[in-house]
């Protein structure tokens, strides 16, 4: 695979970045991931929002210009890819300085890093659903900026496949928050329950394009956190996210979420979604 | 500056590491700063213990040996270091893998960078005391492991840097925590209090010798969160840390601590402080 580094294309195993980049030892960094259909961006000017804000929240000088399109540009050129879907990274750090905590000179250049690559939708847990496990939500208190400081994440991630999970749900002082890579809804007396947009989550761009879907289509959405103790009354329960689009949960924590199937609502909107995705990119 | 990156010395602006290193793209690793005094590591096995735990919280597979002293002695000699007080940084990272959140597979080789470089004691700060700030403590639940996912560090950092501080205190849940990359303590009525050693704040090893030395020396110390109002009734202050040794604080947030004097107890603890330092280094 050829990565974009500072730049340059090269090959992802020559690709290198300098130990004073900030990104390698403050994760002082915001990133964005990108779905690609049909060799369009999906919600690329969502994402590009987003990322700006993320940037802008951070205090890192960087005005998002054309960078976005022309190295996803640049990276599917030179790795030929043609039709595949594919998952578009990209972060930008505050750049290079001697290691001290305070923001370097403001002329620093910041960073860039991106990555293209073939990321199908998982047809297996789409379709049957997934368990998850509930994990504490030991993350700052800033989740609400998509920054690089992951290690919370990492570490519920791999407690969920510990537990033979493929993701985890955070718990914030006795509520559901998100997931560590996706957002969560879930379903009682077909109405909508998700986690309002405030500081404890990071509202993906699947998360707000369902919350439209619902709303377009008369479906209620509630945005406000759940308390863990609800989840056994729910009937159905769906993660979001760029690349799980719209995956189901049939398990959590052992217990089955309703009757243990894929909802019927969860179903609705997994086929509206489709067809968002075609409006948008075919 | 010659600094060392995986195995190997080299000059600072050749220095470079894999995009893959998750240090980078997840702030998945640990780090441990030292302070070097007559060419003699300043309370070495309390570092070495605290970073072992730092990586086991982190559950780093790596068991540290002999390389921290190996590659103080390395890069000592590649700098040409002599007599000078030293700040040797090092990390150790999860390794490189393909970027996905959970650990990769558990023979992946963890990623090292360290470098040593002079840092003398800032006199003036050190005789006439300083300035800070308080901000909100937005960091993750695990403060008590030295991880390098230092973003809201920075963030706070450069805030105290805009309120002409060179330093800020951590507020959460209404009571100080610690500094940013210091730990604070208070005097009143000549007993001392400091946060306790919970998951809120990274217990330093200046801050434990000087606990230590309070206990050897008759003078109380009480471990307990201080709530943030209280600190107008404070007689004095001051700041611990690797490079900062024991700081005065005779400023916070415009109001004067005490006096705006340097305190008595504070400068006998730099004194019974400097003759720790002679005991350990001379």
């Amino acid at each position: 695979m050829v990565v974009y580094i500072d730049g340059e294309y090269v090959k992802e195993e020559d690709a290198k970045v300098s130990v004073n980049d900030r990104a390698y030892v403050f994760a002082d960094g915001a990133y964005e991931g990108f779905r690609v259909y049909n060799e369009k961006i999906f919600k690329y000017e969502e994402h590009k929002t987003r990322f700006q804000r993320s940037l802008d929240e951070l205090r890192i000088k960087h005005v998002l210009k054309n960078e976005i399109e022309e190295i996803y540009e640049g990276l599917k050129k030179a790795n030929g890819y043609v039709k595949e879907t594919l998952f578009f990274y990209i972060h930008i750090t505050r750049g290079q300085s001697p290691r001290i905590h305070e923001f370097p000179h403001e002329d620093t250049s910041t960073g860039i890093y991106a990555f293209l690559s073939v990321k199908e939708l998982n047809i297996q847990k789409y379709t049957e659903g997934v368990s998850v496990c509930t994990v504490p939500d030991n993350r700052w208190a800033r989740c609400d900026i998509k920054c690089i400081s992951l290690i919370a994440n990492c570490m519920a991630s791999q407690i969920a496949i510990d537990n033979g999970c493929p993701e985890a749900l955070f718990v914030h002082d006795g509520v559901i928050t998100e997931g560590t890579r996706t957002n969560v809804f879930f379903i009682k007396n077909n109405e909508v329950y998700t986690h309002a947009k405030t500081n404890r989550i990071l509202a993906g761009v699947t998360r707000n394009t369902v919350v439209e879907l619902c709303e377009a289509n008369g479906i209620t959405v509630n945005e406000f956190p759940l308390a863990s103790d609800k989840l056994v009354e729910m009937d159905e329960a769906f993660l979001t996210g760029t690349s799980e689009e719209i995956t189901p949960i049939v398990q959590i924590s052992g217990k089955k979420v309703g009757t243990g199937e894929v909802g019927s609502l969860t179903k609705r909107l997994q086929k509206l979604f489709k067809e968002e995705v075609q409006k948008c990119c075919y």
